[in-house]
This record gives structure tokens, sequence and C-alpha cells, in this order.
């Protein structure tokens, strides 16, 4: 490894604590080390308007900063544990081709803000990723919803209760999901605010253009105070892993369904075969996997987010156990994100068993129906509930389920399930 | 206790069956209970509307709703275990008192969607709560921050890093709880849609008048789908939760730091008398409990979302594991809200104790104003640090905690606070 | 409230911060306040040993705590908010009838090891009560595995894979209650420690009669290091929570296969009625509340955890965030416990309904038979495997769900269940 | 990659699906790939003893395990995304070189118990690790503590309380670890269980010698139960999980304590070079990294634990969910492990600053023993209490730390550490 940047004379370094120290440090930095490039562009385009860097220095810092982003993309560079991290290593890179310009491209940043700012950068694009995810669901849910809708027993506590169809059934979670997208978009808007040029969490003695910076790097705001900035390490960490978990909350409850209604007792929904695996010792079967897969994937994000939240009982400042908050971060959105990836696929592709959902229609399903009648007729709620539970089992006696539904017309129901109102808002989410 | 609404002849009812399906549900819902009869109201003028309560009843039930109210507050009415939970015990009273009309009050709604219309209401007067809460530190923070500063030593990994000031780790925490109030508000955008006339998850045959209870009870949107009202439960639960322990993450900080800076080895901070309690064996102690306290916070508010988020890896539909969503609703927004209530008075009140925390900045703390001095006189930062590295010690000559923080003029910092931007982004939270 | 113990004059005491210091701590303490007189008897005796009071005293003092011990259990002493907190209360008691003798009782120690003792107590009893439930839990599931057994599809993936039957689905549970008997047993032994007698975590200048405290109260040793009783405050709590926890693990997977089993779809166990519940809506549900509630409780063994850890990020020494334990200990205890012992009565009673899960074992679960009868006759497994996937559909010609469970001969499976063996090791956890 | 095993013809394998179905588990797989051909080695011998394969055949495939075996660790084979996961690497190895020898190995096994085979041997050796860290640490904390005691501040809330020493300290977490040790041992003892020969949960019709598997293994006892075998799955990573998060608990106060104690403001210890590093801005600062790692390292833990607890709310089977067990124990278990492997080496090394510490021991410190001092001599405790308050500045007249620490005769206080008790627990750990 190269020397690191602090490295005082005099002090060995032992092997197993500078292990322990790195980490996979350096192979995590991999994932931010674009948006470091990005950000120290910005940083030198700064640097160069309050005349620390001259502009051929300028000029010649970003092209090898660019030339960088190039060799990284194409494989031609390596970044790995050669260096102590992402950061150094670009520094490495800029003072060997450029020398004194490079020893020049740290001045007023620290690696607090180079981290925070690149970090940022990553959190804004997963954001972005998580929304297009949620918006992708959401629209195949209400194309889904608009086709002639198959009935469907609406359960609670997994018992047979109403009549549902499958045009409900989608759009709710359609609905679902244009509020996933929702959420994404607020905590894009949350912590869109540049902490490049905060140092090490106390400013410094240098008039650094952030104004610059922010508006180059495409952020909505400053984060004015170096003191939050570093406060904000974790806290952004964390809603950003929230906002995939709520996304994941309803996948789970999705995934759920999907598990139940492959079942043979259910047999409900077929999947494709390409959703689906065989066991090694059992011939006969073939399982949905990538529904509990799925499912699974809350745990990966829940997990992340444990792992940020049970570093974060600190004092202000850095503390180095802020470290642990990058491999965690990358573990939740890498397994939350591409879950969220199959799933328009999987639901366009699905196909429902009408003959199977039809037969699980059992006629006390209509005992509300009843009661509710009654009850439009005159006769006090609570009696007809009495009278209708008594006669549950004939209740089905000249209805259908499509003449349930029909009926169904309090908004959002069977009968009106207002999916354009649901178009409009998910469309709204462009604005 | 009552009969249960939904008891059938001929079951035995086992008392400790009971008591565990029935848990504290009851005292639970009394916290919901005016919410709860809020929405009833609404709901009668709904169903008057469609004409299945006439205009008389309407207003009887809506009379005595309020007198139910009434009582409530008054303590003329104590919600208890006679009653299986707060909606039934609405339900016995106006048909104790008004008979058939009483009977009707159910028609077209669901246990399913009558608590969560109160919790809907109940989670935005928290919000609410939460975001007047942010408001006040974040106000007395801007002020403290503007009386003239102390220095204060800079820390990062707990060590003696740069000069800071009083003013700075205001400020700081400032910026931090506007971006807490501001996700308040986010959240409260996010879930404030009407679940009311969703019924139990799939709607009802009648022509609810959603629109009218949605604007009445103050709604911005209406929840469309009833199946996507069942999946909102727990998941809206949890995102209150979110925004609640978003804002104690940055209380716990604050407390560490008071935590430390009342010790007697640092002792920066003074707390007033009110804030410390004593030993029951060492008779010289003054404990700062209260700061240890509101460290603590936090754990309640994770905890409460950890019961939620556990319960919630469910199929579509309601299913009885949602009832413990209540109580931990109820445990973490209530000891989240009362920390954040006590910071304004003791963030107002504490006292600095400018002559230990002069003392406590060193000489070698100027060393990265040297350093940076250096680069922007044309040294290479990277031989500016090792050159400043090695006299560290000595590069406090001709500094003084005055000159250092007036020289750090990157915007945010010492000598540019910016307070006046974020009293701008604390005032445009009003719109 | 009684004048705290530490109360200096010239403090006035605000109501608001007050509320917030006590919470509800004295009605958690009326939980351990049979436990705090126990240790607190036993603490007198051994101030009598060393002569800090008088034999007549420590006769007067123990005749005083038996009676308010009586008086606590019939209600004539009740523990509120009178009361700073147990503690104060039996010394206040002391005092008030006994005069300095009561003022003597707290000498040597500090309300920092009352508390630990006092909740070591009660964890042993809440481990004992958890090692009874589980222990009857196996011997249910043991007393029925042994019933003729009825095929039961075995399920991977929830698809059909190979026949079981109930028989080998009670034993399984059996042996995951033996286990959780026996981690209960363990945990008991581990936290098995007496804290009585180190004071504030760093001893006194007294020679306290540890031993004789540590033999009378039946702990199997002492807590030597008086650091270390304070590191284990929450430390214990939490290993008591996750003794539970493993045992309601084990208790969620099974309410879902009940959850499962009595869907319409499903339909193999009927539960006795107590079990199930109706809806204020639906006149036709039967909702099977008991076993989501069951399935519900880990949860709140999870959440409680989940406060007491986030608590534990602290320097050794007592800290206040520590008194956020008891309520946490406490909801997590009552739950989970609760919750088991409704258990082995929920087993004895469920009834297997022979005719569907007869109806839903096919042909091609015998797939697994045939492959392994052609491996042992000799073709190699794999090739047996990939003909016996191409025939799976007849594999079921000639054979029954008991011939293949008949068959089923490795140890432990259907036809060598070792009940005994399971029998032997539940015995065992006696010695 | 090779085929898998299960592949049916005509179905198409999307590759994006394919690759969120493998994730990384292959990679994994390296982690317990030793361990998976150690139990095939034990599962041919049992294959043989039942006449599934010949001696022959069972001597050629053990001898080709054990060339895989030394072809792993060499590097000349390398497990990789050419096979699905590790099972199918031994047997397509096996297969190419021993035909259909290698096509019997699977005969009578499943993925499902090769798996649980694999990583409890896995677990069990994580245990023993554990258990030796934890001793290591005990033995240099007893080093530590009989060596001449320097008096420390003992603190309450961090405020300076009474006087302890560093023996004090020092065995305060030896207990502490001796416990931990413990834990190691029991929960080693409650899983250790061998689950190969359960198959898929459900047993297979073959008379496979589970006896000699357990046998030769190592295994204390069989795992009965197919049924439970598979409940055991994720019950068992999570209780290891919680042993080593049970030491690390420990570890991270203590971490805290050396966190604090090198503050300047403490100033009570002093860490070697090595374990310190730099910073890229600031030329002054040392800063005790490993120490804030070693406090972070318990969220890994944490989060390991919370991944796989999230997985665990299905019904009883496999499912393929608990795939994602294998990443979050190895992650919880590397390091967690790891931090605790620097401990012994840290603690031996970490000088004490007496000057400092005798420093910060104020005269109100010997408040408590003044009090006591009264007590013992006769005044009511409570009456001590109030008068040793109002002279508490004046405590420390004609006493010394030392003089404090002589007279602390509680047993396991200063005068009484009862040292060699602690040893004898430890040593008995070896029993």
């Amino acid at each position: 490894m190269t020397q690191p940047l602090w490295q005082k004379s005099g002090v060995q370094i032992d092997a197993k604590i500078m292990q322990f120290l790195a980490g996979d440090d350096v192979l995590l930095d991999r994932e931010f080390f674009l948006h470091d490039i990005t950000a120290s562009k910005a940083h030198v385009e700064g640097l160069a308007h309050i005349g620390v860097v001259s502009a051929d220095e300028a000029m010649a810092l970003k092209r090898e900063l660019d030339a960088l982003a190039g060799d990284f993309r194409s494989g031609a560079f390596v970044l790995d544990d050669r260096y102590e991290d992402g950061h150094s290593a670009i520094e490495a890179r800029l003072t060997e081709r450029l020398g004194d310009a490079g020893r020049r491209v740290h001045t007023g940043r620290s690696r607090n803000d180079q981290i925070l700012v690149a970090t940022r950068l990553w959190l804004k694009e997963q954001l972005a990723t998580l929304q297009a995810h949620c918006r992708a669901i959401a629209q195949v849910c209400l194309d889904r919803a608009a086709q002639p809708a198959v009935p469907l027993p609406g359960y609670t506590h997994l018992q047979r209760a109403v009549v549902s169809s499958t045009a409900m059934w989608f759009a709710g979670f359609a609905e679902g999901f244009i509020d996933n997208a929702l959420r994404a978009q607020q905590t894009s808007t949350w912590i869109d605010a540049n902490p490049l040029g905060t140092a090490a969490g106390y400013g410094v003695n240098l008039k650094l253009d952030r104004e610059h910076t922010t508006q180059v790097l495409g952020f909505a705001r400053m984060q004015i105070s170096p003191v939050y900035a570093q406060l904000s390490r974790g806290k952004f960490e964390m809603a950003v892993l929230e906002a995939i978990a709520s996304a994941l909350l309803d996948l789970r409850r999705l995934a759920w369904d999907l598990s139940l209604f492959t079942t043979a007792e259910f047999n409900f929904v077929k999947l494709p075969g390409e959703y689906t695996t065989g066991s090694s010792i059992m011939p006969n079967k073939r399982n949905p996997d990538v529904v509990e897969l799925l499912r699974a994937s809350y745990a990966s994000v829940a997990a992340a987010r444990t792992e940020i939240e049970q570093l974060l009982s600190l004092p202000s400042g850095y503390q180095r156990d802020l470290q642990f908050s990058k491999g965690s971060l990358f573990h939740g959105c890498r397994h939350g994100l591409a879950a969220l990836e199959l799933v328009p696929d999987l639901l366009a592709r699905m196909e429902w068993n009408e003959r199977a959902m039809r037969a699980a229609i059992e006629p006390a399903m209509y005992a509300t129906d009843v009661a509710i009648e009654q009850a439009a007729a005159g006769v006090p709620f609570r009696d007809a509930y009495r009278a209708a539970a008594e006669t549950a089992a004939s209740a089905g006696q000249g209805r259908t389920p499509e003449s349930s539904l029909a009926a169904r017309v309090s908004p959002g129901a069977g009968h009106d399930l207002r999916l354009d109102e649901l178009r409009g808002r998910l469309r709204a989410l462009d604005d």
C-alpha cells in the first residue's frame, strides 16, 4: 500500500491492525469513486476561483480527473488495496501525473467532506433509481388494474371475507408504489444539500466558492453549517434506507400474496418458468424462489439501517465509527434496488388462474352485501348484521361475484376504482 | 365487559384468552378516542348525505357524539374494560341513548377503517407537535448562535482538532432541527390521506360520500384504494416514528455533547439545578440525569419502530397482528415528543464556562490554519501539511482563538455563519 | 411526592422536568417491589452480621419488611407516585415505623445495587416461567406426536414436496421447545450471580457479608466485581429477552403454520371457538385472532430487546439512560410469556382435518421416494433423480401416504420418530 | 455457469433473474466449503454402511474429497460463479473424476441438510474462536488487575463519584469476559446437534447411519427431527450472533472508556502509536481509530442478527428467504471476531497516566467514605448522608486515594478484589 497521507515517521504499522482499520474500505470506495472524481473537479474549479490553483493547473487537474474516470470505467485503472482509500488514490494519481498541482488538490478540504459529498451524490442517484422503480411498478399495476377484472376472494385474517378482484388488488399496490415514489422524491429534496467546503466539520480559512460547487454539482442548496455536515453523516443515509425500506415493505406484502397465491392450495397465480427453480433432491419441485427472495430483501435493507443506527450514539464531530456506514449503505441499497427492479416484469407476466379464484368465492362472502343492503333499506345496521350472520350460508342466493363487484360503489372499490385519479397522481410526480 | 359486537351464541369465552386478545387495548384507545368521535361525526354526515340516516338522526347522533366527547374530557365518561374497545364504546353509547339511530352508525364502515382514520388524525397531530418542537429548538439555537461567540475546541475522534465556537455549535444544531422540522412536514404531507370509507379493505355497496369526509376531516386527499388503506397500516406509523427518530438522532448527539461538556474533565457547560439530581448513597453527587434521559429517548422511538416493523411481514389485508402497532406507536411518540419538548428551555438556560473552554484550546490546534495559509500562499498543500505537522506544537505563535475564527471565512464557518439564511429556511417552513 | 432522598435545599424542582425524570418508574417498580423487599431483608441480615444494625433492629426491620410485603400484596399499601421510586418507598416506610433503624437500612448499598438485585431475582423467576412454558409445550407436542399419525403434506417453499405427518410436525416443535427450555436453563445459570453489596459500582468501606446475602437469596455465586455488576445491567436483561425470543421465534413459525392451516384453502386445522373472534362489519367471519397475536408477540420481545440494546452504547459505570431498561424488560417479558402460556392448551385442543390433508397429497409427492429407491437399487442418484423428474406425475402408482411414511426409515423421520429419546431429553432438564 | 442440478429442459433462464437468485452465494460458500467437504466425507461413509456406495467407491470419493480440499486450500481449485453453489461444485468435481460414484454422492441428502451441517460445523468453530478471544481478554485483564493499582476516579453519570482504581477497572472487564466465554460455551453446547441425514426436512426412505455421522463429525448429539432441523436454520445463527454480540457489548463499553480516557481532557490513557492514525487535513491530529472501530463493531454484529431476525417470520419448512442468512452470518462473525482478536494486545500495551488520574481525584469524592464511616460508628445512614453532603468539599481531609481503596473492604472492591476466585472461574471453563 502507498504510505498513508498522514503517516508520521517512527511509528511502525502493525499489519493486523492496518487490516482492521482498512477493512474492505477501498473496495467499497469503488462504488463512490466516480462521484468523488466529479466532486473533485468541482473543488478544483472552486480553488481556481480563489486563486489557490492557477487556471492552467485547474485545466490540467480536470483533464487528469476525466482521464482517471475513463481509466476506471474501462478497467485500465483498478482501485485496490494499493491505496488507503479512494481519496488517497485520486490525490496520488494527480500528484504522479501533475506534481505540485496534484499536491494542491486537497487544499481546503478534508476526507470528511470529500466522502460526504461523494456519498451525497451517490445517494441522490439511488433515490432517483428508487423513484424510477416505484413508478415503473405503479405503472404496471395501473395497466393491469385497467384490464378486465377477475373476481378474487378478499381476505382478512387470511380468512375469506368478501368478493374482491384482480383490479382492486393491482390498484392497491399501484397507490402504494405511487406513495413510495413520492417518498423517494421527498427524501431526495431533503438531502439535496452540498456538504463540500465544510472540511473536517469546522470550515477553513479560505473563502471557498461553495456557491459554485453547489451549483455545478447540481445541489438544490448548500449545507451551510460544517458542524451539521458532520451530524448529517449517517442521518441522511438512514433516511435513504428508510425510503427504500418503505417500498420494500409493500413489496414484502406483495411477495407474501404471491407466495400464498402460488401454493397448490390457493393456486391463484402462475409464474413464468424463469421465476422458479428446482430442488437438488426432490424431482417434482418447482419453487417460486424469486418471490421468496423479493420478500426477504426487506431484511437486507433493515439490517443496513440497523448497522448505521447502532453507530450513531456519538457526540458531534466526526468519529471513525462512521466508516462502517459505507458498507452498510451499499449492502442495503444494492439488495433493495435489485429486488425492486425485477418487480415490473414479474407483475406484467404473472398469470391469474380464474377458475380457481372463482371456485374460492363461497356463498357466505356475500353476507356483508346482504347486511348493508338491508341497512340501506332502513334496517338498523346492527340488526341487519345479526340477521345476516344467521343466514350467512345462503347469502349467495341470486348473487354472483360480478354483481357484488358492480354494487361496490364506494369510491375506490370495485365499481369505482378511480384509476384516472391514480394515474394523475403518478404523472404529478414529474413536476 | 359488554358483549362483543360479533359474539355468536354457543361459544364460551375463556377469560385468559380474552385477556390475551384484549391486552390493554381499551386503555390505548383512550388516546385515539376523541379522534374516533370526530371521524364518527364525519361518517354520520356522510351517511345522511346518502340517506342511510335521516337528517334528524344525524343531528341527534352528532349531538350525542359531542356529548360523549365532553363527558370523556371531563371524566364523566371513563373508557375502560367494560368495553371491548373504543369503537364498541361509541356504538354502545349511541345505541343506549338513541336506539335504532345508534344501531345505524356502523353502516358502511368497519373497525378497520375506523381505527385507521382515528390513528391518521392522531398521527397528523403528532407530526404537528414534532414540527413545533423542532422549530422551537432551531429558534433557540439560532438565537444563541447570534450571541457573542465564545471559543470552543472543535473535536474529531474526540481529539482536539481546530478552534470552533459556541456559535458554530448552535448553528450546527439549528440547521439540523430545521431539517427535522422539514421532515415532519414532508411526512405529514405523505400520510395526509383519508382512509375512512374503505371498510374492511374492499369497500362496500353504498355510495359513501368520501369526498365529504375527506374535506371535513381536513385531509389533503382521499386514500383511494381500500386495499392500500390496509397496506398503509403500520407503514405510515413507521414513517412517523422515523421522522421523530430523525430528530431524536440529532438530540442524542447533542445530549452526548452535553454529557461530556458537563463532566469535571471538560467542564464546558453548567446546567441549571433543575436538570440534575442526586445519589442515594453518594452525598457529593449532582448528576445530569435529564441529559442522559434525553440521550436515551432515541431508544424508545427505535423500539416502537422495531415492534411495528417486526409485525409487518404479512400478506395483504388486515391481520390481527397489527393490533400491537397501537401500543408501540403510543410508546414511541410519547417518549420522543416529551424529550424534544424539554430541549428549548434547556438550551436557552445552559451556561458556557468560557475560562475552561479557552484553556482547552492548545497551540497545535492552529496547525491546520498554518498549513492552509501556506497553501494559499502558493505552497502545495501536501507539502504545507507536512511542514505544519513538524511544527504543530508552535503553531499557536501570534494566534488567538479569535483570530482563527475571524479567518475562518469559508461559508458556514466561524466568520460567515449565514444565520440569516438559516432563519430564512426556518421561516420558509410556514409556507 | 415525598422529598427525593438526595434533595438539596435551594433548588426548585420543575414539574415538567420531574415528570420526565420519573416517567412511570414508580408504577414499574410495583413489578419488582416484592423482590426489593426480599433483598432488603437479606441486606438487613448482612448489616446485623457486621454490627451496623443491632439484632433487635434487624428483627424489627425484617418484621416491618414482611408487613410491608403483606400490605402490598393485600392492597393495603399502594406504591404510587407519592414516592420517587420503590426503593424510597421502602426506606420511608421503615423510617416512619422504626425511626433510626429505618434510617440505617440503606447503609452500604445504593439504589444501583438495589435495583440490580431486585431485577436479578425477578429475571430468574421469568426464566423459570419461560422454562416451565417451554416444557409444557414440548410435553403436549410429544403427547400428540405419539397419537396415531395422520398424513400431512410436507412443504418446502410452501410448495408440496413430500409426504409428512402430524406426528412429524409435532415432534419437530417438541424438539424445538426442548431446546428453548434448555436455553432458559442455560441463561438462568449465566445470570445467577448476586450483585447486592456492590453499591454504586465501586464497593464500600464496610465488610459487607456478601456470602450470606448470596446464599439466602438463592444465588449460585457472587457477582464479584462492582464494576462488572454495573456493566451487567442491560446485558443480562438482553440475554433473558433473547432466551424468550428464541422460544417466540419457534412460536412465530408454529403460528404461521396454523394461520395457513386454518385458511379455507388449506383447511387442515380447526380451532376451538374460543380462539376465534368475529368482525364488526362482516357477519360471516370467524377469525383466528389468537393465532395471529401469538405470531405477533415476537415483535414485542424484539422491541424490548432493541430498546435496551440502543441504550447500551455507554462508558462503564451507571448512567441514567439505563432507567428505560425497566419498562422495556417488563413489556417484553410480559407479552412473551403470556403468549407462550396459551400454547399448550391450544395445541392440545386443535383438531386436524384428515380428509383435507389426504386430499392435498398428490402423486408427484412420491417422486423423491421413487428416486431414492432406485438409488438404493444401484442407479446413481443423479440419474435416478432425472428419471423420476420425468415421470413425477405417475410417481404415486401403488403408493399411499402410509406406505411412504412407513418407508421413511432415516432416524427422526416418519417411521423412526425417536420420541423416547426426545422424552429423555425433556426429562434430563430436571437434573 | 454449469447447468443447475434441477434444470428442466424448455425453460429459458433470464440473466438478471439468475443474478438476483445467485447473489454472491458461491463466494460466500467459500467460507463453508471445507466444512461441506468434511460433512460430505461423513455422508459417504454413512452411505457405505448401508450399501448405497461400495467400499471402493467410498474410498475413492473420500480420496477425491480430500484432494478437492487440498486444491481449494492451495488455490488450485477456485470456487467461483462457474458453479451454482459450493454443493454443486463438489458434486460436479466428484462426477467428473469418478463418474457414477460421483452421481451417487447426493443420495439421501438435500442441499438443505448439506448447508445446515456445513454451517453448524462452521458455527462451532466460530464459537470456539469467540471463547478463545474472550478468555484471552479476561486473562490480560486479570494480569493487569494484579499489577500495582493506580487510583482512578470512579464515575457514575460520567460525574466523579468515588475513588476507584485501575485494578478494579480491569477486574470488572475480566469478570465480564469470563461470562462472555461461558456464554460462548453454553451456546456451543446448545447448537451441538447433527442435522445431516434430515434431507429436505422430512427424512428419507433410507436407513441413513446418522449415529455414525454424528460421531465422526464430532457432534454431541443428533438433531433428531427433520422438521426441527429446518426450524433451527436462522435460530441457531441468531444465538451465535447473540453470543458474539454479548462480548461486543462489553467491548463497546470498554472502547467508550478508552475513547474518553484518551481525550486531552481526561488524558488517563496513552495508546501505542500503531493504534492511532492521522488526518488528511489537520497536521496535528493523532486519532484513536482502532478504539472507535472496536466500539463500532457491535453495529455489524447487530445488523447481521437483524437481517436474520427479519427473515424468520415464516411457516415451517425451508424457504428461499433463508439464503440471505449466509451473508449476514459471515458479515457479523467476521467483524465481531476480528474486533475481539485485537483487544488482548491493546489492553496489555495501553499505558495509564498516573499523574492525570491522581489529579482528577477531588476531595468531595471521599464524602461517601465519610458517611459510611459514621454509619458504621452508629449514626443512622440517612443522617450521616445529610451531614456528609453539607461538608463534602472538605471530605478529603486526612484521606488519600490509597487510604480510601485500602478501606474499601466489601468483597470485590479495592481491598478485596478476589482475583483468585476470578482466575478459578476462568480455569473452570476448561472442564
